[in-house]
């Protein structure tokens, strides 16, 4: 009932269909994309800028025409709404970027990963949290409790790996962007399970029995939304094997690919599950089994429309953020104290950079004893990079204070307006000062390669398909020169084994079923699938690439 | 403002995301497009269904199912509305056709087209409103004026192009496709202009005055919207030319030409004009110009994902007219005279019958008239085909008559009640009886070649690309026997001379701007460029198919 019920908020008048304004405004708004693709490729030699930034430019800019030409009434076209960002944009972002990453060193650095993503957030949201309750008090921001604070902890605790993505690259820091990438995603699902843990909690009585019951209900949804996107992954990699579409049509697969990823989200929201999580591993298993399964053009053509279609849900999400930082509505209300909410920004982005800078760098520690001579360390270097790249905060960050401190998108008690307006300008400082300077910081610590060297970045860039190439090529490398299989090298390497265990699990019990890799061209189940998968795949990226 | 507000209607409560039926509506509707998708796959062999019958009869019994689960409340999940149809829905649909229509066979067929799809449906409209004024008296339905007998031909002369094409095959009957489907397209935007001029006509006095202003605003209309989606379509081109984002990156380039074919969509609807046509013809131009201009994955991409939206887009159509047709509300308060709505539609349907067999046989003969000896001309068999294809009304039928009947989607007036679900039946009836008996009947009519000559449909068919390679070989063919190019000539054969000298103002003045077939490989404008396009092409197309 009413979803998507335009009917009911762009109003019918006569046919040409409905509310003028709404109209005007998607007009408004789609040219702006463009214009930001346009202008983001012109800035593209730049080194300081990236689309993120020139997006939230724009937007400011939009906004600010628009409070001139509605003499202050009004600054943006769209009323922020979390439910346009949970909904419709994040999940091809992240949905993207599980479909995308290279799965290789993702796995290779999980168990970083997740300490990172999990532990990492959670160290910087006590800190965030103990330090709000002992520096706002001086401020006198008005009546904020307990949950408040908490909840506080949890907004900023998110980060914003789409801004960073943007300007490592995959090719050249394969580490640094897998471990950036991967802590972002899974700290945007600990940010967001947090939050909704909180809002449940029962603040009341506040005992170790309620924090165990935290932990433990963190760890089911951790656990259940991995296992459902893995279930509707593997769920469409079945359906487009068993039916074979492929000798029919491309826009069928395509089609059910799409659907099937959108609806792990949304069954994972259905069922009070982190979505984000859901759909990142869902993506992870369709680029493993179900896009293997394809026909070569339906490969093409998902490859590039879910990149695509998160590059536009990324740049929406930035106007869009640009344009709300000027609603007057909160400026106002907030105004009339008009130091407190710089004062309290001032006081967040502290807390952010140590709350960080407490996980980063212990927890790099860690991982480095952990790790055998073989295996590369994380330098101080890259250590000091990984602080920096997390030092963003975005749209999640929004969404999640207008959920917590407003009702309906408008801001009434003086208190909620103020941390509104902090909230936005953390986002826009973080974003655009801290953005503005990653690049030069990037180039300062590691020195891009030059001479003989840059051209393995300028060929990956080629002509035809630099993202198709790596994702064919990458995804679970069968060379790995490490023959010693035996019980001690499964104690001191355990990931490298464990990797090796999976393979040939998938080999034995999961291809067969769910296709994958060289599915395509044989029998499924027959022994040549194993023997010479990569020459099989060479000559297809060849085809493709020339 | 408000725009997308889905805020507004999923009322927020707790992250988890709003509305919670809002979110099972999303989780059912994707689950039954990814249902429809694989049943009518399984479907496919069967010689009287096709996926828009599957997804209507789908539509229909998960509309049953949720009767019974709410007691008789509710059969849809979703109110229909035409925003969203008209916004989200139609768009993909249309200009997919454009993009996908054999440029050849259309513009030689031009002519023809024009008249089936402009003249042709003035005829029917006027033929069924005149039977509606002169039958409906009879049954008493209600106080009906002038302006709803207007705009009842209106909405009665909208033919359901969808449904028939997908029976209709490009390949087999390229003659009869291009016919029935340009004749579609024209013709859903001439229903929706008249539609449109009839609700701002003012009938008070209706003199020659008003009717001379009604053709003249009518003309103004059609010229305007083609020129508007002619002009973004090379403003698309232009643009991608210029700055070659081919060297960087694909995202750029779709998001770029799926972004300004719904701009060209949204400014039509801005400017009260009729996007349908606005976009058709920004799909025609893009696949011209814009689509030879980006790189081959780009080339891919687009091809396959304008594909996909619009196969998505027609059986949510389908599934959402199957689910509406239940609606409880408005059958309690026409079931007070159950009778009524049941003659009505059948009269109606022999108005359709009578008013499209009206114009198609005049049409056909005026037509054949014109064409010389070597031009193929309409034989009788094929004027019957074209007259049954055009006899389904669908999505855009519905939509006009919620505009005209209903204020918010709810029927308060019996005589309007009435009205909605005689256009239900009409729909139901026509796309389910008339759609299952098309394909015997063109099977009857043009029997399929089998033997030696079918090889032609299975290849095809191909692993491949059919869609891909069957663009870049036919849109504007070179080889065109025809050399005497002379006064006499043009006098004889109009068309063909019209399409000799397009020729030549493509090749000098339009491609050395705008790019176009060819262009990538070579620099713009030089001689190479127009030597030898077509085994250039040919190479880069067995490349990819290879």
């Amino acid at each position: 009932m009413g979803l998507l019920g335009l009917g009911a908020v762009l109003k019918s008048g006569g046919l040409g269909v409905s509310d003028y304004d709404a109209i005007v405004s998607i007009n408004i708004f789609i040219a702006l994309l463009c214009s930001c693709i346009v202008i983001g490729h012109l800035l593209e030699g730049n080194r300081w800028m990236n689309e993120s930034i020139t997006a939230l430019v724009m937007g400011l800019l939009t906004g600010g025409v628009i409070l001139l030409v509605t003499n202050g009434a009004n600054s943006h076209i769209l009323v922020f709404s979390e439910d346009l960002f949970f909904i419709y944009l994040l999940p091809p972002i992240i949905f993207n970027a599980g479909f995308q990453v290279k799965k290789k060193q993702f796995f290779r650095n999980f168990m970083t990963i997740i300490l990172f993503g999990a532990v990492g957030t959670l160290i910087s949201f006590v800190i965030i949290t103990l330090g709000a309750m002992g520096l706002f008090q001086k401020l006198d921001v008005g009546p904020l409790e307990l949950g408040d604070y908490l909840a506080i902890g949890a907004i900023f605790s998110a980060t914003d790996s789409v801004c960073t993505l943007q300007v490592l690259n995959q090719d050249e820091t394969p580490l640094l962007y897998s471990l950036v990438f991967g802590e972002g995603v899974v700290n945007d699902a600990t940010s967001v399970v947090l939050f909704n843990a909180i809002e449940n909690l029962d603040i009341g009585h506040f005992d170790a029995l309620v924090l165990l019951n935290f932990v433990g209900k963190f760890l089911y949804l951790f656990f259940t939304s991995t296992v459902l996107g893995v279930a509707t992954g593997l769920l469409s990699a079945y359906i487009i094997k068993k039916l074979c579409f492929a000798r029919h049509s491309t826009d069928r697969e395509v089609s059910i690919m799409m659907l099937m990823a959108y609806l792990s989200y949304m069954l994972s929201m259905l069922l009070d599950l982190s979505g984000i999580l859901t759909v990142f591993f869902c993506g992870i298993v369709m680029s493993h089994y179900t896009w293997h399964n394809v026909t070569e053009s339906s490969r093409v053509t998902t490859k590039h429309t879910f990149a695509t279609l998160s590059f536009i849900a990324e740049i929406f999400l930035f106007l869009y953020v640009g344009m709300d930082a000027l609603d007057i509505e909160k400026w106002k209300l907030a105004s009339r104290s008009p130091k407190k909410p710089i004062a309290l920004s001032a006081i967040i982005l502290g807390l952010v950079m140590v709350g960080r800078a407490a996980f980063v760098f212990p927890l790099s520690f860690l991982s480095n004893l952990s790790k055998k001579e073989t295996h590369p360390k994380i330098s101080f270097k890259q250590q000091i990079i990984i602080w920096w790249a997390g030092l963003m905060r975005g749209a999640v960050s929004i969404a999640l204070a207008y959920n917590k401190f407003t009702a309906s998108g408008h801001t009434e008690v003086r208190v909620n307006a103020i941390m509104i307006t902090s909230t936005v300008i953390v986002v826009l400082f973080s974003t655009m000062v801290f953005g503005l300077l990653t690049k030069p910081l990037l180039n300062l610590l590691i020195p891009p390669r030059t001479g003989p060297n840059t051209p393995s970045l300028l060929s990956s860039q080629s002509v035809l398909d630099p993202l198709l190439t790596s994702m064919m090529g990458s995804d679970f490398d069968v060379g790995q020169p490490s023959p010693q299989y035996n019980l001690q090298f499964i104690l001191t390497a355990p990931t490298r084994s464990v990797h090796r265990l999976w393979r040939k699990f998938d080999d034995r019990f999961m291809r067969p079923v769910f296709g994958g890799r060289g599915f395509v061209p044989f029998v499924p189940g027959s022994p040549v699938e194993r023997s010479a998968p990569d020459s099989q795949l060479g000559t297809v990226t060849e085809a493709e690439n020339s």
